[in-house]
């Protein structure tokens, strides 16, 4: 079915049209190679250096501190493995969380097979990893703390300042993974003691293959990616000068339009969150209720599967999740919910909408109106449904 | 200067408006997540699968055997260390070639780091690599052989089938650095034996920042990005659909024009190559004269210096390179004329002029015109030239 009502803003965004203006004369007319010193490449050069300090401005880094990668994935396997390999004769502990991406917490079983100790920290029943917790969790060899910014599935905002806090106390770097924070809550990399931070573009309206790693000035880390001496010789291979300009274009909009965007958002998401609760019996909220991206709604569904309704949410035209599209295809459940003690058969019937500045008022009646006919439709498929109210 | 003539598409190429056009719908209208489940995600995963065969169909591999990535650079660092990390247990020798880009040199020496041991083979004076010195350096150990297909500041055209043949014969897995050769070349896979491949979208009408990594169904290989399951758990990262929509239109122009513009393009190639050393005395081609990419001019001149000859080009709006656009602003000469056994100040002073599609016999008539003239201004500056000429 052909798409009508987007709802999957966690898992993509599409490029705004003035970040896409932005980027056009990149790709056929100022189209050099950054490095070489002629003309033409010294227009790509300025655009990308331009683009840097928006990116830099966004989250109140400078501009040198900041890495462009191929995107949130790349930026956050660069964090963990190039401390890792900076820091291993220091220490060999890591200190995550159990509700990180896939992209941290696959990387750091790669790291786990290589000889580091991993501590994944759990979090309450909204998803909060406790500073306490991080703190009881330092060993004398501890080299990093990597915690999200704010979940992808469920929208908790974690208490990055106090979480780096503790950190830095202990002498241990910290990272935040803040593929879906960057343009949607503010960010202040020095007050809030951030070392290393992930972004990632095509979740913020840039688009999809561009990402930034903020590398705090003096900061231990080896590269990713070997080669040429682009990024001060901290990532090789020729820089992509239209994906930059995006990025850089579409994380000043984001920040600029945030102060109007987020009041609208909230409300737009609490109408959602109450209506399908209010609506729709056995529902419950994922996540917490307040410290939650602007734009996030969670919620399971006790006796239906999620896969089925996306099914019949697309049968609709409506585009939404059951959690991250990265692991979408598998049959396993979130390890997100699961972690939150959902479950298991509540972890598979979860929905996640994600909300961004191109959704309207009508969107949300038209959802609200639909959705609890198809949660009713699927119910009576299900035999434990009938016991249950029968 | 403004940039007129562009004589660097070894450095980067501008994106044909044929590839651009197919990739504009990808950014804003289907952008959705190719891992998703709904209609607009469904558009770009066809929109992947489609350009994944045209990639596949140009180098004669199967469309599963593509991995996409951001470069070429990922592409060469995730293929040694991707096979270094999955066979370390069965040996740790590597052979490659001293005249091979950074992304592979460089990756290199960081598995040396990890203990591996690593054969950096000479070339002969035109940079050819033999296959009986590949074959003379095998060990008990040897896991890889990595051997550009064609190199990126001389030109010259390595013997890749016999060295693969060589490595076969051994049981050893045989990479290639394609990424000035794929679409200016012909390469098939299967009739050349290669397991590994990298490409480069930017050398051949793609925009910067996509690449993909061909390897041969059944090579033991581990990703070098963790996290999410793309790419069949080979590489993580949301899926950049527009840039690999893009590689595929441009890998397919590319190869189904090469028949037609191959001889055009040597046609100027040599036209170039022949008028200078007719006009300008002391100079000297670099690389092979007939086993050489279409494009390719590489000439060193006595007694001058490489950098200030082509801000005399920018100054007429011409941009050339004096070698691999990824080490300018070092001071180092080229690592590659170096191997070749150039004297060090011959290897300062080469020109690399690289033609493509849009280049014309009127464009190679104004440097033929001007070129002298700037070699005789420098070399006036030279008291060696003035000691030499009296």
């Amino acid at each position: 079915m052909q798409t009508k009502i987007y709802f999957d803003h966690a898992a993509t965004t599409p490029v705004r049209k003035e970040v896409l203006e932005k980027m056009l004369p990149y790709f056929t007319e100022y189209y050099g190679n950054a490095s070489s010193v002629y003309g033409i490449a010294k227009e790509s050069k300025q655009a990308m250096e331009r683009a840097r300090k928006q990116v830099a401005d966004a989250i109140g880094a400078k501009p040198e501190e900041i890495c462009f990668t191929a995107g949130g994935s790349e930026s956050d396997n660069m964090a963990l493995r190039g401390v890792a390999e900076a820091l291993e004769k220091r220490g060999k502990h890591i200190i995550t969380s159990a509700i990180e991406h896939h992209a941290v917490l696959h990387t750091c079983e790669y790291l786990e097979k290589k000889g580091f100790r991993v501590t994944y920290l759990p979090t309450d029943a909204d998803g909060k990893v406790s500073p306490a917790d991080v703190e009881r969790a330092i060993e004398a060899d501890t080299i990093l703390v990597s915690i999200m910014f704010a979940n992808n599935e469920i929208g908790t905002i974690e208490p990055i300042e106090e979480i780096a806090a503790v950190a830095h106390k202990h002498g241990i770097l910290f990272h935040t993974d803040a593929v879906q924070a960057v343009g949607h809550v503010p960010i202040d990399v020095e007050k809030m003691g951030i070392d290393l931070l992930s972004l990632s573009g095509h979740k913020l309206g840039a688009p999809k293959g561009i990402g930034a790693l903020y590398i705090r000035k003096g900061t231990p880390i080896k590269p990713l990616i070997y080669g040429g001496a682009q990024e001060r010789n901290r990532r090789a291979g020729t820089e992509n000068i239209p994906g930059i300009v995006g990025l850089g274009k579409a994380v000043e909009l984001a920040v600029n339009s945030m102060e109007e965007i987020t009041p609208r958002l909230q409300q737009m998401r609490d109408r959602l969150i109450d209506g399908i609760l209010e609506k729709i019996p056995y529902s419950k909220l994922n996540g917490h209720r307040t410290d939650r991206l602007p734009g996030n709604c969670n919620i399971s569904f006790s006796y239906i599967e999620g896969e089925s309704m996306l099914l019949l949410l697309d049968a609709l035209g409506i585009a939404a999740s059951s959690g991250s599209a990265c692991t979408s295809g598998s049959l396993d459940p979130s390890h997100v919910l699961m972690a939150l003690g959902l479950p298991h058969e509540q972890a598979h019937g979860s929905l996640r909408l994600t909300l961004d500045w191109d959704n309207t008022e009508e969107e949300i009646d038209f959802i609200l109106e639909k959705l609890p006919g198809i949660v009713e439709r699927l119910r009576q498929m299900s035999p434990l449904y009938e016991a249950v109210k029968g």
